[in-house]
This record gives C-alpha cells, structure tokens and sequence, in this order.
C-alpha cells in the first residue's frame, strides 16, 4: 500500500507520522478520500505542542487545496513568537453509528476521520487574510460575505487566522454492519446499527430580524431534517467554482 | 475567576495549562461543567507528542469519577516504552448550531466543549482491565456487558486501554443567538442560528439475527429522532447508578 500511496500523484506521501498502525485497512492517504473527510466537517482538533505539552483545541477549519485554514486558536500566541511555525496534526471526524455486536470485542462504531500534518503559521499578509478571511464566510454560506457589512481594520486585526499546507495525511473509514466470529452468529442478543448523523434542524432567525428580510437562496441548502455534512460538501464544491470562475 | 476556582473542592485547579485564554467568559473550571460535556460524548480526540510532533487521534472516551479511560490509540506503542506515562490533552466537543450575524466578526458557533489535562498510562492491571472493558459496553449500553458471549483471554490481551487521572481541565460553551454590535441590526441581511444536533437514525439490524431476538430494555433509549448526547447522558448516570449498588 504504501508503494502505491507514493507512486500515485492524487496521494498524499506515506512516512512513519501518518502510516495508520491499526486497522490498516481501513485507511487511505488519497487526496480525495482526506477532502472528503475535511469538507464534510465543520469543527476540527488541532493538536500542536507548548513546552512539551500537548493541547487539543477545537476549532472551525476550512481548505483551499491543499492548504487548510483555521480559525484563532490558543496555539496564536504561540505562533507569534515561533516565526518558522510550528508542527501540528489537524484531525476531523465524523460518528456515523454505534456497532453493537455479539461480543464485547466486536463492538465498534461506523465513522469518517482525517489527520493532516502539516507546519502551523499566522496568516499575516493583508493580501491573504482579507482573502482568507472571505473564504471563512463563503465557503460555508455561498455568496453570504457580499451581503455582509464589510469587515472594519479593527476586526481584521483582531480575527487570527492559522494555516498550514497539508505535508502528509491519512483518512480512515469503518462504513460497515456488524463483524462477528462466525460461530458467535448463534449467541441470542440483538446485534446491529445505530446510525446516527449531524442534523439541521429548524432556523431560530435573530428577534431582531428586520421586517421582510427572508433567508437568501445561498442559505437554502440549510434547512431542517437534512445532514449537515451533506450540506458543508455541497457548500466547498459551490466555493471552488465560485472561484474558478473569478 | 481562578482564585475562585482554586477555593472551590467541586473545581479542577486552574494553571497557565488549563486556563482558558480566549473568550474566557465562556469557561468553567468546575466539575459538573467540564463532566456534562465528556459525559454527553462518544468521540474524544486525543493529543500526545512523539519525538516532537504532535498526534491528534479519535477515539472512544468513558469516564469514572475523574478517571477517563479511552479506547486503543495509536499511543499505545509508545506508551508500551513509557512506563512513567505520557502527558496527554483529551478534548471533547459538541457542535450546537452555526451562528449567522450581520458582519463576518460576529459570526460564530453554538458549541460545548471540554480539554482535560493529565498523564496517560496504559490499563494492564488483570482486574483493572477487565473492570474497563466492563464499562466500555455497560457506560453506553445499560445491561449489555452481561447478555454478551463473555470476552476470552485472547480478546482481552488484543484490546488496548488508555486511562488518567484528570489533572485539571476546562470547559467552554456558547449558547446563545446572534450578538451584533448596536449599529449593524441596521443591515439588511438575514440573521439567525442554525441549531445541528448529532441524530439517531433507524435501528439497522444485524442481517443474520436469530428469529426472535428483540432489542433489549437496555437499548430502548436508542430510538430514531433522539439526540444522542442525551441518550449518553442517561446512560451515564445509569452507570453510575449501577455502580453505587453493587
């Protein structure tokens, strides 16, 4: 696997830090295959390193190629004093159900999951921020960052934005019913799946609404009873045309 | 806020480690606080460093008292080399709704979130063991351990269990509508919150089970349109309730 992984230009490259150790053949390091995990996903971890401690911080990422952004993390003061970067490991993950099996061993759970490594820096130059800072915006709401009130100095200053071009990464997926040892079948308790998902549901608009402003089109895709990790993919796919055809 | 903290026994003490640095006017030091966030959860990620660099890995977290254990992690090879243990960060969180204000600033997310802080060891003590692999079925699935084709030796010795003891943590939450600045309820856009919830769906049934068998009383909680953060909440403090009398 690994072999091909390096001989294939859609994959991410293979060295020990992001070759799965378990369950192996759940994984993959294709580009697309670790998109889709990331798209899918609103919140991410971040893990990065301070004095030899470990923190875990959740945030709200976005990715432009393969470059990831993420919004203002503990890690920022950090990052002011390390102007070389620093290492992290930025990790999203999706429950998509409970396995209840007829042995405790076999007991599971159904998920999506991507850890990217990369090197962690402040966006600093205007240039990128003001862009990456649209991207924020647009990337989960389409067309939402023209309807805004435009962003003051002030608030570009004080909004951190974090990026790192993705050096390695491994997505990692259980999609499947139970798996118990063949002579287990006969064992009488109830075996199965509980899917569960991340759902919308209904809009809770501000009181403070002006009278005749209704939800616009770009918003439409977020409506009550749908998966939201239907609507973020639907959402980077409307961003990546919207800019490729600036 | 931390001196107040530091006086309170129901408290985790507070360090530049666990101190919460932004909008700290979100956070909380206290037990309750931080235990409803991890006890609401069924993923955890897990932050270790290796030679350096930072690893973010989920995982299945369950917690006793302030012991949270969790399920074979790709630390466990270090871990093995590790008698003296290894400083983790362990982060829960729970996205709430998605928060739509009328400048991009303002815009933000609905969202509960816990980071503990300790030193991981691996569970090999024999009755250790066996006592967590017992609450790693019972903690989610009331009554379950006991209906289950007991687990061999072979199965205990190939599944990996991580523990700590919960040194100091914190936990954040936001949960409120949009929060605009005076002049901007002016701007003509819609403005709202977006509330997402992690869903159970239809049961799935294992295709090879035996005529007859139905889902127990234990898993009645596990019903279609429930959110499951509720559903881990009781399912906690029947646990705990189970423990208490034996």
């Amino acid at each position: 696997m690994t072999e091909i992984a390096l001989q294939d230009p859609l994959a991410f490259p293979v060295s020990p830090r992001n070759r799965v150790k378990r369950k192996h053949e759940r994984a993959s390091y294709d580009r697309e295959a670790v998109f889709a995990v990331l798209d899918a996903g609103f919140l991410c971890h971040v893990a990065y390193v301070l004095d030899g401690q470990p923190y875990c911080t959740p945030t709200i990422h976005w990715r432009e190629g393969d470059v990831l952004y993420w919004h203002g993390s503990s890690a920022s003061r950090m990052l002011r004093k390390l102007e070389g970067g620093t290492p992290v490991c930025l990790t999203v993950s999706h429950l998509d159900g409970l396995v209840l099996a007829r042995t405790g061993f076999n007991h599971s759970a159904n998920y999506r999951s991507a850890m990217c490594f990369g090197t962690a820096h402040l966006v600093n130059d205007p240039e990128e921020k003001a862009h990456a800072l649209l991207g924020l915006v647009d990337r989960f709401y389409p067309g939402r960052a023209a309807e805004l009130r435009p962003s003051n100095p002030q608030e570009i200053k004080a909004t951190t934005v974090v990026s790192m071009v993705i050096e390695e990464a491994s997505a990692k997926v259980r999609a499947a019913g139970v798996g118990d040892d063949e002579e287990d079948y006969a064992h009488p308790v109830w075996a199965g799946v509980i899917p569960v998902s991340m759902t919308i549901g209904e809009d809770q608009p501000c009181p403070r609404q002006l009278d005749g402003i209704e939800k616009p089109a770009g918003l439409a895709a977020y409506r009550s009873g749908r998966r939201l990790d239907d609507v973020l993919l639907e959402a980077q796919r409307l961003y990546e045309k919207a800019a490729q055809s600036d």
